[in-house]
């Protein structure tokens, strides 16, 4: 068994960490910290772990945390997380990183994005890009995950087996659909009940930080940066989910069949993505709750190429994927503890 | 005091035409029809209507209706509605087709599309697209208006000021979510609460009806079809409002500047039309209940001017679309009856 | 035309105010104040009043106001009321207090629930507490109105036919379910879009401060306190409405026809309440939006009457019957400006 | 591995099965039934089981069924259902029903609510009513569970510590509040999404079918029949759910820590209920998709206990609890396959 510590356990990733990890056969919550909860029972804040997950918040100190913890799941916000990184890794744990400081390869790119300067700019090189369905093998070999974005997971998910044959053409229009747990559990005007319910509007028009990411990951997919990202997420009023429809020009005139077939040989022997049959496309709500991505496609005329992806936001999207990335490097089955249904209705 | 008929009237679109013109001071409803709840209090099957709206529906004979009202609408479904318009128009009242019926100039499209023949095509060349944003001097003099659909009324509110410029490029994409209340009454799986509720889904992909409409209509604004237009419409756990994102590459080099104006231009007069600030995009709560319409628009990068329209299907893309038209064709002030504001939240 | 002032506008109070005076034929609104948001346009909080009301926000000091205006509505947060009601009151405008301040008639039971001294209690006798249905007489003679709580206004008006026949037995149980935007605007972990959506859970059990309200108006009513009143609120995932599921053990053996007569007697010529038919009961999607309540009354065994009420908490719970008891004190048809439909769906 | 057929699957409950069982470890579905879909891929109808149950639904014969299945679910309509259980039940196998047709022990009184003569009274005698926190003991030497309804199970958990220990007075209220998943997969005008959206509303006052279920198992555990029960069920927009507010006036002056300690006492050992902190009240998110039942209690003024349940009424208050049933009846250990935590949020 082994034993892991949750650092930021008090987010709805935190929480649905715990959820999963209640679960898992192999692995076990040493400790969960959340600085401003600490000496809370985690069930006080999450009624839902009531039963399952009896332990309370611990502070955010890290010292303690690595000598007792085999791997370490690190949930704290962007630009705090790369504070607690440096010692953890160096502690010998086996670590992902859910934050967006690892997400980038040039910490310059970081500083545009993200505003701050990178503290711990030479773990960079080192870190792997959690996204299974891609990175696989490099993610045996390493003790440091970046998990992906929510919308990156998606978005990327529906554009790599077109990208790896190199058939995407320019401009890529990626209209995003969120449900609100996305926007994590901090209260602002946008996420208010009465504001959100009953109604959908975009947000972050143009500006939104998961474009470069998914640009960025695109190009290295592709060897090259010649694709224009346009990325317009929406938010709905729905508690979990990511749609994402893409439009795909394809560079090349490739055929329906053959367009259809590249996803086919990405997919057919993946756990986690399903491609749906043909004339069907996904809702969200049959991968709620699941590690599951689900994915259409359909050429329309002009070599357009439509392919959307479902997922939740908070399983395939954050939380589960860092435990598949966690399997994966700690030798384990890739699916333990994650092969659950999705929640329909 | 106009005498109206509503034939038609058990629908949603129905039951939002008497919520309106019970409010309409020169309107007064005379008889509403509904051949399955003939001899039903309307507000039985609304009972939002307790008190405003005491009539009990009617069966759909025509003949008797013509001779008593001066005005008519029209929310049969498709197929139905052709059937009785030619009674009415020859009966002198001005007549407002909610349905599909009259949409498309070429009958054969009409039959492409709707899988039935149409059997009253002479109508075709008198009947007045109802846009009066684009049409209002031709349905100054018409008696016959062939109402838009929800979706092409929110497309082509963004769409008509980049098209008449003669700016727009292609491919064309519109991405689309309506509510659930744009189905209809009628009761489908894909409309049953459990399975449409906290989740969002497309349909219809490349394949609505709504498409060749839009196409249509936007070649008429641009003199030429030559824009390729894709289409894909989500369903959204809301009662009402359509958000349309639309991403226009624009065929000459026009400035983020340029762009705007088109739309000041068009819209700055315009009673229900209203361009939000730059860097806002409109949601669509804030429309709902109300025959507003809000428009976002922004130039990002490359030449892609991304547009955002946000109207309540109901109103602006149904039944207070069908009064503004009538309005129009009466000589009345053409917002009479329409100027509530949204209800938010 | 009479000139009005709405004090505290910022919340979702002062909004629906704004609404609805907007289509009041006879008040215009001169003044919009709101502390925090002086200077921004009133359209940038509030973009459902973009082109129905272009004010910008005034900053709160209340000397400049009186001189302008006929009417004030008073929709600061309790406590802040009390401060400017006097001034308001001696200016001689006519004045709605939408807040907690007036609700009491002894200042110490308004101490008591609400935790500071009253700073105006020679006011408290004038103030008139405006449940037209019950006080209309009283209105039309006042200068000062008590608006109502929305949860008080839909129970009281499901207990007054059966409390002034002096029927009402004890225990008297108040179910209530409300929508989130009873909450306010105010940001609230509980009222965060993902801790809400999807779910129900009761609040303040035993506790709320509209449960003694409710039972001193009832022995208003009733000429006596002798019934013991348990009320639970709950919070369901939905923008607007009240229903009120009320359990009253009726004292004396009514028969079911004769508790029934008691609220066709109270209500038949009321504009804004309506009985239903014997067997229905309400649901406030079909209040949604207006100023009406909807009335449904049963006699089970044992002489137990259920009754429930249905009304929109930010109209008849809130502005809407603050308008209404405007428009008594100023001798304006009551249902001025208030004729609207429920929104449905 | 024991072999299980899930019979009628094609209903939401059914649906559930398959979810709850694909996680069970010792139990495998060999055979999902449903009439109108037989030879349709299970995962067609609900995408959430794609690559989780990749089975097609064969029709409802049961004979060939009874040889290849060790346990079967039945989740048949009432009337259907009573029809298979001789044949299953003769056959051996261990079987939980999950209609309606086992809950009375008396068929007159089954036929007075359900409207239909009984056609397997010999059975009624040997089947355990399958409330595990009641009847563990019997439902350890049976071969037929009678699964209860979903509001009989909130309700019964609710009531249970107070019932028997003799100290619950009357009239006792108990005032439900269920998701919309709770009415099935059958399309009705209620469940329509536009008409139940953004809404609550009662339905079936005084008449809905589970009251006599509950009252007459209450009667059961009091041993006596004195109390008289109005159940009122409300439809709350949301999926699963349901929350019980009861009313229970305590026929002996019990102090608030004696009432308290009843509830700690019947609940501090059992696997899926859980007695919350005092003065905390349960909601309906924190169960979702779980087979807890969170419960709360508080003694308010007058002798007057509020008494709440939250359950998922698709797990804990069906297929949950019928797997719970099917794991005693097969001597497993009773959490097998069910301690997931609720999906929050």
């Amino acid at each position: 068994m082994l034993k892991a510590a949750v650092i930021g356990a008090s987010g709805y990733t935190g929480a649905e960490l715990l959820r999963i990890l209640a679960g898992h056969p192999e692995i076990e919550v040493k400790r969960a910290t959340a600085g401003r909860y600490a000496g809370t029972p985690v069930a006080e804040l999450f009624p839902s772990l009531t039963g399952v997950y009896d332990g309370v918040f611990e502070g955010t100190a890290v010292e303690g945390l690595v000598e007792d913890c085999d791997v370490a799941f690190v949930g704290l916000p962007h630009g705090e997380s790369m504070k607690v990184l440096p010692t953890l890794v160096e502690s010998g744990a086996k670590v992902v990183d859910l934050s967006a400081d690892m997400r980038f390869e040039d910490p310059a790119e970081y500083e545009l994005h993200y505003g701050t300067p990178h503290s711990a700019p030479s773990l960079l090189a080192d870190a792997v890009y959690g996204l299974p369905e891609v990175n696989r093998d490099k993610l045996k070999g390493t003790s440091l995950v970046s998990n992906p974005g929510c919308y990156p997971t998606g978005a990327l998910l529906g554009l790599y087996p077109a990208a790896r044959a190199g058939v995407l053409g320019s401009p890529l229009i990626i209209d995003a659909k969120s449900g609100v747990s996305g926007a994590g559990r901090k209260l602002t005007l946008e996420t208010h009940y009465p504001q959100v319910a009953d109604g959908v509007e975009p947000y972050a028009v143009g500006e939104h930080r998961h474009r470069p990411e998914i640009s960025g990951r695109l190009a290295g997919l592709m060897g090259e940066s010649g694709v224009e990202v346009f990325f317009t997420p929406h938010l709905v009023p729905m508690n979990r989910g990511i749609l994402s429809t893409m439009y795909l020009p394809l560079a090349e005139g490739a055929s329906p069949e053959e367009a259809r077939a590249l996803y086919e040989d990405a997919y057919s022997d993946e756990p986690f993505v399903s491609l749906l049959p043909g004339g069907s496309f996904p809702g969200t709500k049959p991968v709620q709750g699941s590690n599951n991505c689900h994915v259409g496609v359909e050429m329309l005329s002009g070599g357009m190429l439509v392919v959307m992806t479902a997922i939740d936001n908070l399983v395939k999207g954050a939380s589960g994927q860092a435990v598949q990335n966690m399997n994966i490097m700690c030798g384990l089955p890739e699916e333990t503890g994650l092969t659950g249904a999705g929640l329909f209705p």
